[in-house]
């Protein structure tokens, strides 16, 4: 039995190119000569699409490609996701499916038993539950068909819900000799062992092998990783897709194959979600270059180098903006860094505006200390001249905003929060830090001074971000606690040894910035909850 | 029987202060000599919670809360909304609940049947669905209690959805005397009647009288209109409450009451929904004062005027900030209105400004046409002294853009789309004129001149918007057939009797346009589908 695992990079809504890429799968699968065909979860509207499911004309437009796939389908199985009317009349009029073709005729459809509806995934807002186990049989082979999260109940390792239905407890009287599973799996850090945890534990529970096929690619916040898999009876990996790009895995199921490890680099992986993110919000938007304020501070560095890695150093420009605070030393950083990374820089003072904002604004400020006030103005001088070069010439402007400055509220809306992409809003610059090192472990790409210096945003003298925060070591961690283990402030303070006074001022701190967080463009997800999709925290409260 | 109705307004997640609010209530209903107190739905954590939820100190400080309310239940029978932790071990760990109490005794716990998952809602993420109808028995009388959306599958009128339970059914059985239902009804423009309809047919089916409590009061974007009410057993309307206010309805059950109208003015209701989302957005953060940028154009007149009517006028600040293509009347204009208000105006020309960022980016850009570079480039310095003046005075800004603008991204980012909340972004530019004149209707507040003119952002020489929209009682319709009717594009090019071309192309700038609208600040919703909360669209998507 031979399996051509299609992990493609679909966009969400491209009927047309997702069609394409479905047909392009198929012809090099019959060059193959592989039995069946496993695409990803929701391949042809491409995943996650969103509230686009409640616009019936794009139902109907799915279902009259989907006879055109059918057509292409002959001599193969073909197991391929779609988004599909429901038959009955249900409290959802969608369900989220997989339609299993043989040789032009339709098996039938297994629908997802399990719809996540927590942190990024909201499955319930448009989708019924399937309740059957799909089976069908090919070349001798009982073959079951699950989707995704159908799987993931089994292993216990599901956080915010318990599903009733365990669809691998209901397959195993089926007695199934090969588990398909199709998936749209987003990335976060380290999550392909949680991945290859769950899915190991259905393989061993119905002791037959397994192949998962999951997306590529990023849409909007999400990136998929692929790193699709065949685990065997035991729930061993027999083989593992690359990550981060499309490729066919072709499986042969054999017994008596030899279990694989795989090289682990958490933090290369991490970069590569970065680029990957970068690079497919431009391409599948059609734009090209891309436009970074660098400071000669370590966010815009890595920015520049992800930048530079997604797009070519030939689509990115740079521009330094110093005032009266920004040290010399800064530019030299900026400009070496630009230098080895091949980037155009361009370096314009901001000072004589900044000089002239005050002068403006002096009969009405009077005497009034320097204050927060003319710290924004600066980086809002920084975000206007930015975005006069981004309309003016057509290029999307990078956010540079890491999570621990968004989490404290330690940037300036409409300054240095600006941006199309904020590329590393869900790092913390304690990973910056990691990813900086990671990058420069063959040659110094990002200079030793940008990595050695005090962070700083230089927007008042001899300013450090420690004048406001914590230590980056003592807050990343409470950060890391609170967001994504969703500890007690009590737990947090017992496990970090610090005073329960403290980490409660600094959650505060955390929830008085959310109206910032609101208005910050769009960033790249890549650990378990992150600022933007998936966390929905009122503005307006007074719980913390 | 005497059912004191609690429209009460609580804040989301300030369980000391609602706890404060039920404890008063109580107290009040004491003193009527009512027999029975019901309050909204999940008052003591104030709607909606969201994530808040999923911090589980939150649950467990509702759950001690409760507990002091129940000791003050003495000789009273008390309906109250909680979130609760879900007994049994579900999908989901929490209910939504209502706690019934009878003279400090707990007599049981009504769970939510129907969650309301689509548009704002998203109850599936959190909760569990209830499965039993609750009825308790109190003075001889069998007493359904029900929440919200329990209600509304049986009218038929629920959009998105189709629930297979029919609470209104499974209660026919158990023959109910009355019906009480606990909401967080949240307003749109003339719910009123779907409302009463929704309700009128539950009371119909159960020949029973109901009395319905909603909350009021504005959390985030969403603003609850009260109106809560009491229907005979033919649903006839027999009293109800004012909107937008909190008010404790007294109903005496009586079958011989007569049916009641109710002055209905969906206009007075839009403005009054429109002020109570500032107010509440303020009050419930502790700020007291806005600030808004006046151009002389109808849009920021009419903020000027809710804010006004929410803050007090002393508690606005009105800056004219006038370029070289503002007109000497558009700032008259604003200066009148100002004196109507009785708000205090400042005049701060940008244009010396506007030249030096001119000359600074001359170097770049040399001889290119003058283009959305430097239309925004004036949107933007506009947006900084605001935020300048914001940041300095510790006022929060008004954001000022209203739906039309927002859908077609005839709009600057970081620009006129600064602001810490959106206040008409909901409303469409004709029923801005319609607000307006509502204003005007007994004298003119708003100059007639404001409202004479033709729109323009004045951003260049001679602009009108009519340059690059098209009619506002063309465009507007549209919308509303797209966004709120979700009408395919061919139904509304008939409907609308233009060409399918013309209405594509407007829903692709529309589409085009969300990255804007994604860092545009909260806006209040006041309509069925608004571009904040309850639209989750993709920005990389190509479907549209």
């Amino acid at each position: 039995m031979k399996i051509f695992t299609a992990q493609i990079n679909p966009t969400v809504g491209d009927l047309n190119g997702n069609v394409r890429k479905i047909l392009d799968a198929l012809e090099r699968a019959k060059h193959t000569g592989s039995d069946i065909v496993l695409f990803p979860e929701l391949t042809l509207s491409g995943y996650p699409p969103e509230d686009l499911l409640l616009d019936s004309s794009f139902i109907d437009a799915i279902e009259i490609k989907l006879e055109e796939i059918r057509l292409a389908t002959k001599d193969l199985v073909v197991v391929l996701g779609l988004p599909r009317w429901n038959p009955r009349k249900k409290e959802k009029f969608l369900l989220n499916s997989a339609a299993i073709f043989k040789n032009r005729e339709l098996v039938g459809f297994k629908d997802k038993t399990l719809l996540p509806t927590y942190d990024v995934f909201d499955e319930r807002r448009y989708f019924e539950p399937g309740s059957e186990q799909f089976i069908f049989e090919h070349l001798g082979w009982r073959i079951a068909v699950t989707i995704c999260e159908d799987l993931w109940q089994h292993s216990g390792l599901v956080d915010y819900t318990y599903y009733e239905k365990d669809p691998v407890l209901e397959l195993k009287d089926k007695r199934p000799d090969l588990l398909l599973n199709l998936s749209s799996s987003p990335y976060y850090f380290e999550k392909k062992h949680v991945r290859l945890a769950v899915f190991s534990a259905a393989a061993k529970t119905l002791r037959c092998p397994l192949v998962f096929c999951n997306q590529v690619g990023a849409n909007d916040q999400l990136v998929f990783d692929g790193h699709s898999f065949y685990l065997n009876e035991k729930g061993e990996l027999i083989q593992i897709a690359k990550g981060f790009v499309e490729e066919d895995l072709i499986v042969e199921i054999d017994t008596h194959a030899c279990p694989c490890g795989f090289l682990e680099n958490g933090i290369r992986d991490l970069y590569s979600a970065l680029v990957l993110g970068v690079k497919d919000y431009f391409q599948k938007q059609n734009f090209s270059h891309a436009l970074i304020g660098l400071s000669g501070g370590i966010d815009s560095a890595l920015v520049a180098c992800i930048a530079k890695d997604a797009l070519g150093a030939e689509h990115i420009s740079a521009i330094a903006l110093p005032s009266r605070f920004s040290s010399e030393a800064s530019y030299l950083d900026a400009a070496l860094l630009a230098k080895n990374l091949g980037i155009e820089l361009k370096k314009i003072e901001i000072d004589a505006i900044f000089q002239s904002y005050l002068d403006l604004l002096k009969p009405y400020f009077g005497e009034t200390p320097f204050d927060i006030t003319e710290e924004n103005l600066q980086a809002r001088i920084r975000g206007m001249i930015l975005m006069a070069f981004s309309n003016k010439k057509g290029s999307l402007l990078l956010n540079t905003s890491n999570k621990s400055e968004l989490a404290m509220g330690y940037s300036t809306l409409y300054g240095d929060l600006c941006g199309a992409l904020a590329v590393i809003s869900d790092v913390t610059k304690l990973q910056i830090y990691e990813l900086c090192h990671f990058l420069n472990r063959k040659t110094p790409i990002i200079p030793e001074s940008i990595l050695c210096k005090a962070p700083s945003a230089e927007l008042r003298l001899n300013q450090t971000d420690q004048d406001t925060l914590p230590a980056y070591e003592l807050l990343d961690p409470i950060l890391e606690d609170y967001i994504e283990r969703r500890l007690s402030l009590e737990t947090i303070a017992e496990k970090r040894n610090i005073s329960l006074e403290m980490v409660s001022r600094l959650i505060q701190q955390l929830h008085r910035a959310e109206y910032k967080r609101r208005q910050a463009p769009v960033g790249i997800r890549v650990t378990p909850k992150a600022f933007t999709k998936g966390r929905n925290v009122p503005i307006v409260q007074k719980w913390r």
